[in-house]
């Protein structure tokens, strides 16, 4: 058995020191996440990220969590349903176990002294540096718009004073995200190269947490995708979750295989019966042998729903009281505010812009 | 005589209807102006500009006045006396009449909430505009520095910023920042546009008030202008303005004329005498006749230093309480936190991002 290794995945090499210095010492390390609020979270995002923010949070690192708001602002059908995805993202985290005494939940709009730091980080950056950025460039191509827009270009920036104005120095990426860790990092250290305080400098240099997330299939055998309609969300009822998993593709062959490459429709659902099982994708695969896709979809929504059971739970007693959601975010906002309030006094302090 | 056109130069066509509802309805009007705190404001900033904000202020405009601290930041030389020259141009401000309970006098770094305009702003423009803002290119071609900064490409949505905050409707402009004004009122109709509030929109779309100031030549014929070292600072003393006159750049044709073109050295200075008594140049230099540059330095320095002679005395005044700078700023401050904090939660709940 290889349960371990499955579901939670082998720390890349770059992270395992890193790991090591996070179990031993928690307290050592502010983690900075978030979302976009663009719709309901699913089990790509919690087997994606969900878990380790979790993870962290359990073992004693203190969280900064983003609902990035304002980097939905220029996709309209999200604009017009911005408090329902807010609120309902809110609801996701607490659901999953996200602790808000453990973990500040904030909304990018609200913390006006995060914003400033914009500012003085695009006096840092130089306009080559935002063209050249991958996931800014990749932004771009995705992007449903004709023209892109200074907000977007300016992004990589942005970026960096989510990370910085709680003084964030542990940020859970994945590879393709590596650049723009790689700016926020050169952002603190010109920042603190340029406006020396005698003392500590004022921001860390955040390290990448890399993480080696297994890539959850959808219902339709690929990356499991709020748009692409193949998600199973975590507030999905039972009903809905057994719908959308009969729906999905599978093939012919009632030998039940774990082939990523060659069988992606089969291989998405064992692998998701076995994340939720916390087993090894193969041993599920084998115990279905030839009792074919039925069976296999059988298997999947029962763990499914079985997994989901007690998140569906909680996120329904939450949801019973909205008072309290929003309470969440007002106290998350307010914590954020009088951090960003404090490095932002730092940051003018530094500059010798008090007056 | 034509004093009244020289001092109080005539309106172009385009700004003479809105310089007539100025007169009529002043409370209707709410101004933008500023300067960037790179060292002591001059008679050129003076007969360019200040005089202008001091009369429409004395109309009963209420006027808003920034200190553009942030757009300083990327030059390390003014970085480094940061405080003295923001505490000198509040100085500058009081001596030549500015009231701070009629004007709010304050710094671009001390209102996070007008920071934060700039990222809805930033998503209504698109990078293609960016790069065309003529006034960007001027920047650009004129800075010292080998990159671009974010913070200089992003330029015109600042100001953007600085005007629509404080719901600014009239910003007094020379010709060639007419692009600029443009941008501001192209993002205050989108932004009006995309977020409507059922009733009155959240921001004017403000008006250029374009002046016709007489271009102030410095004491070596050219622009007068700090860069230059050809200017005369309004706290300068009798005798530094004596020394800086005796040394201008004149010719050794004794027989004085106003032949800007053919003469500029001379035509300057005769400019300087005129503007500061109030009169037509041609009749200054016609006064002095065929006595030739020494006399015509002797008359310009009495003239400049008669005219100087009040701010200078109110500007010692003020420089002997430091604590009343500091206060007004204060003050000011104060005041631009609250207006920029009332129209970030209008814009907000326009967006409908109040959670």
């Amino acid at each position: 058995m290889t349960t371990s290794t499955t579901t939670t995945p082998a720390t890349p090499p770059q992270s395992a020191e890193l790991e090591k210095l996070i179990q031993h010492k928690p307290g050592r390390f502010r983690v900075l996440t978030g979302d976009r609020p663009t719709g309901p979270l699913h089990l790509g995002h919690y087997f994606g990220t969900l878990h380790n923010r979790v993870r962290l949070q359990d073992l004693g690192v203190e969280g900064f969590l983003i609902i990035a708001d304002y980097q939905v602002l220029t996709d309209r059908d999200v604009a017009d349903r911005l408090v329902e995805y807010v609120e309902g993202l809110v609801l996701d985290y607490l659901a999953i176990g996200i602790d808000p005494d453990r973990t500040t939940i904030f909304t990018h709009s609200a913390i006006p002294a995060l914003n400033q730091l914009l500012l003085p980080f695009l006096s840092l950056v130089s306009v080559a540096e935002l063209n050249r950025n991958p996931t800014v460039k990749d932004e771009i191509a995705h992007s449903r718009q004709a023209a892109v827009s200074g907000l977007m270009f300016t992004y990589p920036a942005h970026q960096a004073a989510d990370i910085l104005f709680c003084k964030g120095n542990l940020v859970p990426v994945g590879q393709d995200q590596l650049p723009h860790i790689e700016l926020t990092r050169s952002i603190a250290r010109r920042f603190n190269d340029r406006y020396p305080t005698g003392g500590r400098p004022v921001f860390p240099v955040p390290d990448a947490l890399l993480s080696a997330a297994p890539l959850l299939l959808g219902t339709d055998g690929t990356k499991m995708s709020k748009s692409r309609g193949n998600a199973i969300p975590l507030g999905a009822s039972a009903d809905e979750t057994a719908r959308l998993i009969r729906a999905a593709r599978t093939d012919a062959d009632r030998h039940i295989t774990y082939d990523p490459i060659a069988r992606p429709g089969v291989a998405g659902l064992v692998l998701l019966a076995a994340l939720c099982q916390g087993r090894d994708p193969h041993a599920v695969a084998e115990e279905i042998g030839t009792a074919g896709a039925a069976a296999l979809k059988r298997t999947v929504t029962e763990a499914v729903n079985e997994f989901l059971a007690p998140i569906r739970a909680r996120r329904a007693e939450f949801a019973r009281d909205p008072e309290q959601v929003r309470r969440v975010l007002r106290a998350g906002n307010e914590r954020a505010n009088a951090v960003a309030d404090e490095t932002l006094r730092e940051v003018r302090t530094a500059m010798g812009g008090m007056y």
